[in-house]
């Protein structure tokens, strides 16, 4: 962390600002520059506030050096962590394809798409049982019913299941019936969640927020790993912006400058990212050419009957062709 | 709600779309123009998924005419809502301001704000006992301590206390304790959270989303009115744009906006929505020329040792300059 | 400028940077901290790529401690611009209005609203006679004949005249004939046109592009100073968010903000900022609150007859009233 | 184009607004649905102002039904168009990378570059002469003397020359010299360029604004072809977000969007669209398998001492194994 100091600064309140944060335990250096006066910290900077030290007459900025989290980043934890799920693994080389419907709807609506998706190669089946939805007329899902059914197309097909979790109070739920755990995009600085899901010591799935910086994704990451679980997954979901031709802008980008500094698998949801169906292939094919260990794909037998996202779901046929594709995409960028 | 269809749909599969959705309960009329053919909709057409509609092979878009929120819009609720707790209130001509440090740390910080707040004209007391942070290593408030200062502070003061929930454990303790309940722009689409605080009963300040469009915000509203209270406070706390000189963008549009839309209070939250102590004044002044039924403001008495946010809070001193300013642009635009 | 050193950097390869920098006339600091190695440099440091320094292999980071802009900041000419023209002024405590048509459209129109505005104290006439339109379809104004009715309209009333250029070839044209020369917000970073409008040594009027920075308005009006104008107005006019229920999101933010960092004038333009009259007044109020030299504002004696934005214009009695509660406000907040 | 009704609107009222929408040559078809009155009107719709409409005290919105662009869509020109110089084609399932450094920086250089990309398989080679810089104190390119360095590249190695114009005053210059006339992200919407290049009957490559839809990207491309050149490339190069960890946000839906709404083709530029080297391969790998006819690609042979963009630029040697792995991706996706 780097304090610049204003002009006019007197070398009397300068004195005091440094004394003031070496009691804090810090090492403080003075730099005087041509034109610049200011101060370096070292030591444990994660416990001084940059924003009150703003705060202070004599300071004009504060500077950043390094980044925030340690448990997330690759500074201290060289080493791809991989996410695994019996046979599935996601990370370090491993990649996976997570797919199903947005939500459970019935027994067999997800039975088929389950045996569906893993004939085609799918290793995780996704499926909202609680359902986040921004108005309160909308379907919101099956709820415990619905995790009943994931289990027994998991019983039937052998895939690993993936759901979102909404609420603390379904944490229990969660931790007897699904194998990764999902937190959606409206809860990635839902903190309070995040603290107890990662207690639970299972994998998670954790989506980037709509207007969440990838610093603070890590951040989020960090209060899973801090809370027990090193198994998170991280995903790009699109973000917001000014364009309005697509749901969501999806910031491919994203795989890359995570997988550069933090240890963990990132994976890409073309769904949600573009919210057309016409979108997805080109987009799923876009992100693993862009390194992702992974993907989750919404997959729907009747599309245009879905109670959620029907727009942006792909029917099992399209998603049987773009399997092979993405195989070859693979393979092409080794 | 409109569905334009595409050029070369057959006759014969828009009889059946038309077939469809008049099964639904719907009215459906046929518009043949000069070069588009389109299906309009009336009835009960909030049980349509525009989503699932846009899927349909012959769909080419489907355009929404009316609002999707009831409660919380003013087409059938034209009368202003008053936000009332004792003598305190807002909306309807009424407006207060809410201050207070960003977080509880002590009961001499906290009666020295309250008394100093109350002199200058503060009709409510902030402060925060739950405080969300994005990193886990930051300082996360009090917790029920926190509440019991406040509380203190009230019965010294006679200030109704504004106090921030982050999660569902704590409903009891907030329904008990707190006199407006406030849901935070991270938390604006918790749903869960949402439908349990509606049931409380109890007034609420919802804050805008980071990346929150106004109709998501009067959606979550529609939550918490459809849940039971319809005392229910709208925040306009600045959203996230590519500007970095500021924390935030503080849209003050939103205000007029909202007051159109929405029968329910507005107020803003220059402290947050600008991150600078030296820009809430201003942004303060601005929001109440903007037509603010209210204000949020970070106050402090020593901000340069504030646990959390003392960059962005003011003193005492300069609060209660600003009081004076507040009264006479509020004069000015009458 | 400070470059952030990686950790496995070799002492050689520091020392061969070190060296390279000095040879540029630079002086370097080593600043060795408990675990960041930086340089810092002071000097001419504007004359060194922070891009080509981040694609060294040693180097982690480039932060950048001071603000780019020399001649537009405030920092080394500490006093207020007054922009002047006639008895007009704007800057340095000096208030001024600018209103008029989005585009001038004919004698009678041009004239009819000049006189309306003159009468409610608007001191400027703007009209617009080259259109910058997203279309090639739609209404590209008057051009020269524009002009021609606008300096009319100037004889007849007396007030000074701003209109937009949007080429280098009418350059002469507007030297001549118009007070006031606006570079619109599509124009911003048109460097070619920068630096010929700044040797016309003549007010200029520069709009903040839809996604700039604040810093890089300050650049493009150092290009404009560079060039040989220090009177340059700047203009906030809404910048593009995610937002939808208004054309633009006006950040009044900027206005503080701009005045802190620059010497020169800041004024807004809420007719563009909202596109939408309603909110014409609203926002101009809460601009005048914020803190702002002037507004810009849209009038039209027929809104919903213009050739364009009409839907953003007011009435001339609309505007008229808005005056009185502009100048009620900026009593209030003195 | 539908007008919808406001509620408490008078019979006399619509009945005028329909009478002078005929009027103006219009077909107008009143629709009254369950809750909503609306008009639909047919024939010359563009003629039409949207913004005039929605001024009226009777109507509450405008919704567009069609795309206001023509002549880009593929609405009325389905074949996809074909951009050729020699034998250099992109579109149509042409597939075409341009390479080469920021700028033109002196004749060893561009060389050395143009023969390296034209081994490695590039079919086009790019260079700066006049530079777009936010400082007036930045490099800003050899100007005509860049374009003659480039000239003689071209004429060493037979690649066709991509160079950037910013001023209506190069116009002779490029249209005898340079075979691809590139209009910058930050001239998208500079109107009068766009009329004058368009006017040259030259290919084009049009980059998207920082913060210009899609619908805004083709409506600029429109400007081109009602000038006269049908040649234009359309290139998507990062938009401007929240995100800071990247310089844009390159948004790759665009590439299937753009090919979806128009015949022309379509690249994309991950330098720009990153601003980090490193992430330059991945995203130009992702942006082929997303579907895009070409590539534009920073190339420097010395990037820690390019005087612009060196962060962003790879060396030939990197570029070299990217177009391996681009062909590959190319096959997969087959």
């Amino acid at each position: 962390m780097i304090i610049v100091i204003k002009p006019d600064a007197s070398e009397q309140a300068i004195e005091q600002l440094k004394r003031n944060i070496e009691n804090q335990g810090l090492i403080v250096q003075d730099i005087k520059g041509g034109n610049a006066r200011m101060l370096g910290l070292a030591g444990e900077v994660a416990s001084v506030s940059p924003d009150s030290l703003s705060r202070m007459d004599i300071v004009e900025s504060v500077l950043m050096v390094r980044e925030p989290y340690k448990l997330a980043g690759r500074r201290f934890h060289p080493r791809d962590t991989i996410v695994a799920v019996g046979q599935a693994q996601i990370g370090g080389g491993h990649f996976s394809v997570i797919a199903g419907p947005c939500s459970v709807e019935g027994e067999d609506q997800i039975l088929s798409i389950a045996r569906d998706i893993a004939k085609s190669g799918a290793e995780f089946l996704r499926g909202g049982a609680f359902k986040p939805r921004s108005s309160p007329y909308a379907f919101h899902g099956l709820g415990l019913d619905g995790l009943e059914l994931l289990k027994a197309a998991r019983q039937k097909t052998g895939l690993p299941i993936v759901s979102e979790i909404l609420s603390t109070d379904h944490l229990d739920a969660f931790a007897q019936d699904v194998d990764v755990i999902q937190i959606g995009a409206r809860n990635m600085q839902n903190f309070s969640l995040l603290v107890e899901v990662g207690k639970l010591k299972k994998p998670v799935l954790l989506k980037r927020g709509l207007s969440s910086s990838l610093e603070e994704l890590l951040m989020s990451a960090e209060y899973l790993i801090k809370g027990g679980t090193e198994q998170v997954i991280l995903c790009e979901r699109g973000i917001r912006t000014f364009e309005t031709a697509t749901r969501n802008t999806l910031d491919l980008s994203a795989i890359p400058v995570l997988k550069q500094k933090s240890h963990l698998p990132v994976i890409a949801d073309p769904s949600h990212g573009t919210g057309h169906w016409q979108l997805v292939a080109p987009l799923a094919l876009a992100a693993v050419a862009a390194g992702a260990d992974g993907l989750i794909i919404e997959v729907h037998n009747m599309p245009q009957k879905a109670l959620c996202d029907g727009q942006q779901s792909i029917t099992p046929e399209v998603f049987h062709n773009l399997m092979k594709k993405i195989n070859r995409v693979r393979e092409a960028i080794k």
